[in-house]
């Protein structure tokens, strides 16, 4: 079988989301479970979010959060206490109605003894957290309280796609209290920086900030931020969201306190979280043709090291080399964890060997033979460059060469996103040039990032969705533009918002 | 209102099982929460958790295991297809029937969107793992498969108690596939070793290693390996199990792989599994009547300062003064990690601030006023130790003092516990001295460790058990027993098993 011009196919431009699929497959991240809308994270896929939870959770740390574990329950009447929240979410939750399994007459295993009352499977944290809180805070003093958990959370979603939309997900939600709307307004607005600087420079994705429009705020929240990527088909993914919750949880679960002159009044709360979800907008900005790439930071390995035997007499020997290059470079650290290094002894074929690393998207790659170990030189492959293409590296400089490279192509695969995204991103001032942007073009890739100006009516929002899918993904916070005037009613604007299709 | 000699009460001789729940609540570890039988782990009883995790999961990548994440529900009939493991489960599982809530007539929100198949949030994940290795392995060369998974895992459980025994627990499930039963064993069994090793030097508890009688083992398990610890109460705490599951799951799953000659053979696997119940175990083998005391390699912070200022005007140097040097010492790393330093700076009596750290168990203290400042010399305090007594040490020792003075309060601790679980252990060889030694005695601690001889009757075992409540804890693996006769039926007897109360 000769080699197909790309390693996955289709290709992008031939079907975008079949090539995410098979991006997935190939690169060995993640599978379908027997468990309806529910995916199994592979080892390959798992890695990427251990990184991703070591690199948010010292963040957290840093900027005064502790971490806590809340049941994975929520009884019914808890979840019902915030109105719009139970709305929200009472289209797509699990429902534990039963505490065993026993045989019916005909010996067939059903649910047995009911609940009094109904559980709900934790599409999100804020009532039963909120509820606990109340305990927790009684004066000015226990505040701000900042507490961050890592677990779980099911969303049953009819449409589900692996990372992006499924009905468990993996994240890390952030609950905090404090004594006034300012501090907990910073606190909202502070998280959604960690959340922007993350993006930025561990998942070399340019995401955008900015606020969410009301009608597409979280359940219960006064105010949404939120971080919005372009994907390679052009369309939008929101990342982290911070939400600013006003006094409405603190009133529906009674945080109360009593404050410094003495008096009783309701804390300020916020919540903020990010997901697996992420993982999906990581492969969906850097990944090509060929495969999976990764930004160093978060790659699930750094460099593989392919030892090349075509005699078999030489195999121990390279072999050893091989190892042995593998443990020194192993004692070198890139920021703060040892050089994932893996040495790829399967009894495959070089070049098999070879592009199975292209397509899983480890940033380095080393072929080493009898000829590299002789020279002590070697041919260092970028995934991000041509795969032909190698840099020579001498033995000695190894050690020191690999973290620069690898910081490299962290900043290329950023510049390279950034690119793309300002390439595709325009301001329009016309309702015709509006719906020519955003109109299906048969499968053909096409969009991007519209900036416009809008009069805030969510009636507009509605029609905008209705007739080409587009929403305002956020009205951008970081931005320069003037006032103008709605495209859509010509009535006063005071600034752009950002339209686009979205995950 | 005068200090009471204890800083518990009641203490551990006035009613152990009221002194642990005092324990947790003064420290600060954990709470009810609204959902029976669930509770809410607190950040300084989560910080155990998380080195417990950093430790272990360190322990389980360098033995060549990769973590990866499977769905937390299991559809009922994958859970049916192991006959034991089903009916060991069934009558304490939470089982999700609907996917959705909807008002009924009366506008109350009801459950809705009956699920065609009940899900079952996952006891443990033998099958639903099982399924998915079933199409991960194919061929030898895929073997060994070594995987495991921090989740959380619910079983129904009527009677519950913090971190011992609650619904939804936090844990790692270890899940392997090998190509042989020696394989599978050795891989049973090194696991057990790793957590015996664990236990040992991190948790600082002498565990004692051994093989479960066939009636308590794991339910669809050939051969179930335990580690027994016992608490100050003279029970015993089960830790870490490992299994070997022989083909059971692999062929309830179909877990089949090609062999080196071409056969279809069915794998070997093992599971393994470490529980927040060993937070329990932590509190009750180390704390005394004063509250928690941790081992310092798993304490959720190393040291506390305690700034003491009896003038207003030398507040600020003092508070300046301690800062910059917890400063210093967060460079100073103890195994591993960054030394973890709290000042104090509440605005509360110093007396008040001491004793909170002693409840909260931190392995040593420094006050610090004008007068240290001056002299450069402290008062170092272990928790190990009266509380009065302090160690002299120059604040130019400091740094390289403290990482050595909390191995030595590691190896108190271990020490101390090893000497009060040989105190409470004895050979029992009549059966009425076995009868006085668990026989109740009023609420008085009483019985320990009972190492006897058995005939391998099942029927004696649950005799025991119903007239005084003591199993076999396991067969100890590393003693040097004699053959001799069954303490029950005078029937000969291969060595002697260990007998205890347990939680």
């Amino acid at each position: 079988m000769s080699k197909p011009k790309t390693a996955i196919t289709p290709t992008r431009s031939e079907n975008y989301p079949e090539w995410y699929q098979s991006v997935l497959k190939a690169a060995d991240l993640a599978e379908h479970s027997p468990v309806r809308g529910c995916m199994v994270i592979k080892p390959w896929g798992y890695a990427i979010w251990e990184n991703m939870q070591r690199i948010l959770d010292a963040k957290f740390k840093e900027t005064g959060h502790a971490n806590a574990y809340f049941p994975l329950f929520i009884p019914l009447s808890y979840l019902e206490k915030e109105a719009e929240h139970v709305e929200g979410f009472a289209k797509e939750c699990a429902v534990v109605t039963h505490h065993r399994l026993e045989k019916n007459a005909s010996g067939k295993l059903v649910p047995a003894g009911e609940l009094e009352e109904p559980l709900i499977v934790r599409p999100t944290s804020e009532m039963i957290i909120g509820h606990t809180f109340a305990k927790w805070v009684e004066s000015y003093r226990d505040l701000p309280l900042l507490i961050n958990q890592w677990c779980n959370v099911v969303r049953w979603e009819m449409r589900t796609r692996m990372f992006l939309r499924t009905t468990e997900f993996l994240w890390q939600e952030g609950h905090t209290v404090h004594a006034t709307r300012e501090e907990a307004e910073a606190e909202a607005k502070k998280m959604h920086q960690v959340y922007t600087d993350f993006a930025h420079s561990t998942l070399a994705i340019p995401f955008i900030k900015g606020e969410k429009t009301p009608s597409e705020r979280f359940p219960g929240a006064v105010n949404t931020y939120t971080i919005e990527g372009m994907m390679q088909d052009r369309k939008a993914i929101q990342g982290g969201t911070s939400h600013f919750l006003g006094q409405n949880f603190a009133r529906a679960c009674g945080i109360q306190f009593q404050s410094v002159n003495g008096e009783r009044e309701f804390g300020w709360t916020t919540s903020w979280g990010m997901t697996t979800r992420m993982i999906g907008g990581l492969i969906m900005s850097h990944s090509d043709d060929d495969g999976l790439v990764l930004p160093p930071k978060v790659a699930a390995a750094h460099l593989a090291i392919i030892p090349i035997v075509h005699n078999a007499d030489a195999r121990e020997s390279v072999l050893s080399y091989c190892e042995q290059l593998a443990k020194n470079l192993r004692s070198v650290h890139y920021h703060g964890i040892p050089l994932q290094v893996i040495v790829d002894s399967r009894d495959l074929r070089g070049g098999e060997k070879t592009w199975s690393w292209i397509k899983k998207g480890i940033p380095l790659r080393l072929e080493i033979g009898p000829r590299e170990m002789e020279a002590e030189q070697f041919g260092l492959a970028r995934r991000d460059k041509p795969h032909k293409e190698t840099i020579p590296v001498r033995r000695s400089e190894l050690m020191a060469r690999i973290p620069q490279i690898l910081d490299e192509i962290q900043d290329h695969l950023y510049r390279k996103a950034t690119a793309f995204r300002d390439q595709h991103t325009v301001k329009i001032d016309k309702k015709s040039d509006f719906h020519d942007f955003f109109a299906e073009k048969g499968d053909e890739i096409h969009g991007g990032f519209a900036l416009c100006h809008w009069n805030g009516d969510p009636a507009i929002e509605a029609k905008v969705k209705e007739d080409l899918n587009v929403t305002i993904r956020c009205i951008p916070l970081d931005d320069d533009t003037a006032p103008g005037h709605c495209l859509f009613s010509g009535e006063k604007s005071p600034r752009r918002v950002l339209f686009a299709k979205a995950y």
